[in-house]
């Protein structure tokens, strides 16, 4: 069978494959355009009759609880990264599939860290076939250069949940690691020795795999409390010693920034925001964990502590900046999706206004509405921009894939993005003609803030208006553009060669844009 | 259409049609026995393109809601009776359908209270073709007596979520009155001015019906935290002036009882429990809000208290008495389906071990397991008990329908299923030669308490020899239906026609016993 085949020009012009991985997709529409017309996928009905009256799931064994649910050749498994790099799970569940001589999974992570390189090896002898999730570092160096067998699939966040309520995804065997759980599989992320905060990406996991596996190191006397995972949609709960290393929990970007450049970004971003009039009693936003976002955090932080107003809710990836205007009753709730450091951690175990949420209330495109929309501002990240204000999240100018999607994609709903980036990153312009990778369409994208001028999206005329007066120096993306040639020179493109070997998904499911195979130097 | 068709005698001897309301039905093959093959029922994908982008899904009534709905003639609209007889929703729901001019609707609501009356006029002029739910008060009346078009369904809590799990029963319009709500859809039961604590009983419903209405008398900006619904099922949001009248959500039975005889069986029952070790540091138990069992629960706490030992968790309806415990640190959790008095609500919304959960969690037969079988000891009520201890608790010994099931079918699971009983009732024996109706099969019912003695089901030899040489008095269920005939005389059968007007359904779907039509002396 081919890798991939029927390419296609897709509504953003770009050359996708429709067939790969054995199946057809449909190629991106426009935003909104693409109505699906089916069914939710529809698990097996299970039977009380068929598990233990005494609730006790326990299995001896990771190895022993993928045999009894039923682990063959070709079948998908997944797994969640609220444990980021400190995961242990991940690779220890492809080494029992090695050793029982599995081959072709597929591995269906919510994301992959670089504690999860020796997949790689699984990859090379047959034991993966492709991973549908993200692959930065080793993993993308290895995607890039060509050599996964399947056609690696990458997708927001909130796609993931998409993928596979929708049935894109079949799960086979959902690998849940929780940091607590009951011997029912009542699960919770919020406490244990290796807390994480929520198991929220494991949701959808949960809900639709045909078996449930829950790992954990910390075993307590039913009802676990509270059940962020419930043990009615678990087969097996498998007890280890450590399910995960709680120092590498931690993001390793939850410190402002102290580079002049981005504080400087980071400032007039806060200033755009707020002369844009969005700052205000009863708005929102969401912000990253990167050093220029945590900035921009704190630039709203002063602006609410000074005018004693207050935000609703900020949208997270949580840490301890969110955390303390939680307590300090500058915002009424984080809504937060993956914790960053054990503050995060701590406040959502114990502060009921410290929400837990997942991909499918947050942002999964295919249900009655999500939170991203609602959102009044979100700071989001980029490796590249083109003139059309569409943007690149996971490759490098070089070519090779560095980075997931992440909820990057689900976050460009909201009400106003901005995109506060560096103009140039190692005298390589950010701001080009075309993105090497298309991951969001330029239509969602409000703003670009960089140290030498902002440009707003020429469809914000609203935002154009508010801002002729200014004293921040609008610009127009084209001038933003002329002047990082001026002074990088006009960048290179990257050499590629015609192979596709990655597939970016768009939320709703359609292919957005494809990763070609960069030809090594 | 007939009515019903195909009779036939299923494994626990009772003739039931499997033909009704225009579906194949599978005789009941006794406990554990029946093992589904299919898939869950596959809601339609929604997009979020079709939906407000700023979340706000409000529109002007209920009767909009419904044309919006696509309300049509023969579908089917469920409601949830967290407001038990202080519901305002329900009504006005088929008011609007019946100003519509829509007929041969199905209500299928979790419950029924007598405030909803006048859903007979609506029975009657064909606005309703049939409730499949709970039919008491005068709507038991009403079918009893064969006044219903279609066939009524009764199904217990767990087996209602099976059913819309399943796809037994497709949900078109669900309404869900919810204390708050924001414009979103998210939903609590745990505030604002009608309060009833949690809204477990409408989770199937927001899960699989095709369109989602919440109907509140108290908007909150977004987040409505809790949520216990989540708005990305909802589709409309209703704001009314009163959604529930508070003091009738208290249900009437939250006293402990004062006759002698009934404290002299929770006393036994207690003792028993004791006894048979069951009352022990970790134990669980479920209790339900009749002036019996919640002496036992006196009992339990008086133990507890002494013994200076702890409860794991109590399944409840809660109200005052386990809240009082659960602050008393004497039970780790209360894990609760409905709140029985505003003690339960406060305490739900106060307190985080007091976990609000869902027929889902606690009962739904078709998952990977659930609570009910976790539970040590439950105290559950009868309207007769026959000499193989199958029990019955939807009709009374004339034969009319009184109750619905509730969770009680659920409960059967338990560990150890006592009822505590009185021998008769108005000179009515209570242990008889057969149930009129059977809703539990004899071999999940451990213990029947009577005040003149206890008997204990030769399934459970354990017990037995447990009690060889107790001060208990310990009897076989035949001498209790013999001192029972001695005091009241040989029961009198019910005068009851063939016609068959109600269908009781098992836990997991199957057809377990049929309600004949009364003769009306």
């Amino acid at each position: 069978m081919k890798k991939y085949d029927k390419l296609v020009t897709n509504a953003a012009g770009r050359v996708v494959p429709v067939f790969f991985n054995g199946k057809e997709h449909t190629p991106y529409m426009g935003v909104g355009k693409y109505k699906p017309t089916g069914r939710k996928y529809a698990p097996p009905i299970a039977t009380c009759a068929d598990y233990p009256a005494d609730g006790d799931k326990r299995v001896p064994s990771i190895k022993e609880a993928l045999i009894r649910a039923g682990i063959k050749d070709g079948m998908t498994i997944s797994s969640h990264h609220h444990f980021r790099n400190g995961d242990l799970i991940a690779v220890q569940v492809f080494d029992a599939a090695h050793e029982l001589g599995i081959k072709d999974l597929v591995w269906y992570p919510s994301a992959s860290f670089p504690c999860q390189e020796r997949m790689i090896e699984y990859l090379e002898d047959g034991t993966i076939n492709r991973i549908e999730g993200s692959m930065n570092g080793p993993l993308g160096k290895f995607t890039s250069e060509g050599k996964m067998k399947g056609m690696s699939v990458l997708r927001s966040h909130g796609g993931r949940y998409q993928a596979v309520q929708d049935g894109d995804v079949h799960i086979d065997i959902a690998i849940i690691a929780a940091p607590t759980a009951d011997p029912f599989g009542n699960a919770t992320g919020d406490r244990g020795p290796a807390a994480c905060g929520l198991l929220g990406f494991a949701l959808a996991d949960s809900q639709y795999a045909d078996r449930v596996i829950v790992v954990t190191d910390n075993i307590v006397p039913f009802p676990c409390i509270p059940w962020q995972i419930h043990g009615n949609y678990v087969d097996f709960v498998v007890e280890v010693d450590q399910v995960g290393i709680p120092e590498r929990i931690i993001s390793g970007t939850t410190e402002i920034t102290k580079s002049p450049d981005r504080l400087l970004i980071a400032e007039m971003t806060a200033q755009f925001c707020d002369e844009a009039g969005i700052v205000k009693d009863g708005f929102s936003y969401q912000a990253g964990a990167g050093g220029t976002a945590l900035s921009i955090g704190i630039y709203f932080e002063q602006m609410l502590r000074e005018r004693k107003i207050k935000a609703r809710f900020i949208r997270a990836g949580s840490n301890k900046y969110p955390v303390k205007m939680l307590e300090d009753g500058l915002v009424d709730y984080i809504l937060d999706g993956q914790t960053f450091d054990l503050e995060g951690v701590r406040s959502m175990r114990e502060n009921p206004g410290h929400v837990n949420t997942s991909p499918f209330t947050s942002y999964n495109y295919h249900g009655k509405g999500n939170f991203a929309s609602m959102v009044d501002v979100v700071i989001l990240g980029a490796t590249e921009v083109d003139v059309h204000f569409n943007a690149n999240v996971v490759t490098h100018s070089d070519g090779y894939l560095l980075h997931g999607i992440g909820g990057w994609q689900n976050c460009l709903f909201s009400k106003c993005t901005i995109l506060p980036i560096p103009l140039f990153r190692d005298r390589m312009p950010v701001v080009v003609d075309e993105v090497t990778t298309l991951c969001g369409p330029g239509e969602l994208i409000d703003v670009i803030v960089t140290e030498r001028g902002i440009a707003i999206n020429p469809l914000r005329q609203d935002l154009i208006e508010k801002f002729k007066n200014t004293s921040l120096p609008v610009k127009t993306i084209e001038e933003l553009k002329a002047e990082a040639e001026k002074i990088c020179g006009k960048p290179s493109k990257p050499e590629l060669s015609d192979e596709i070997v990655s597939v970016i998904k768009w939320v709703d499911g359609t292919v957005l844009d494809a990763v070609r195979k960069v030809n090594p130097k």
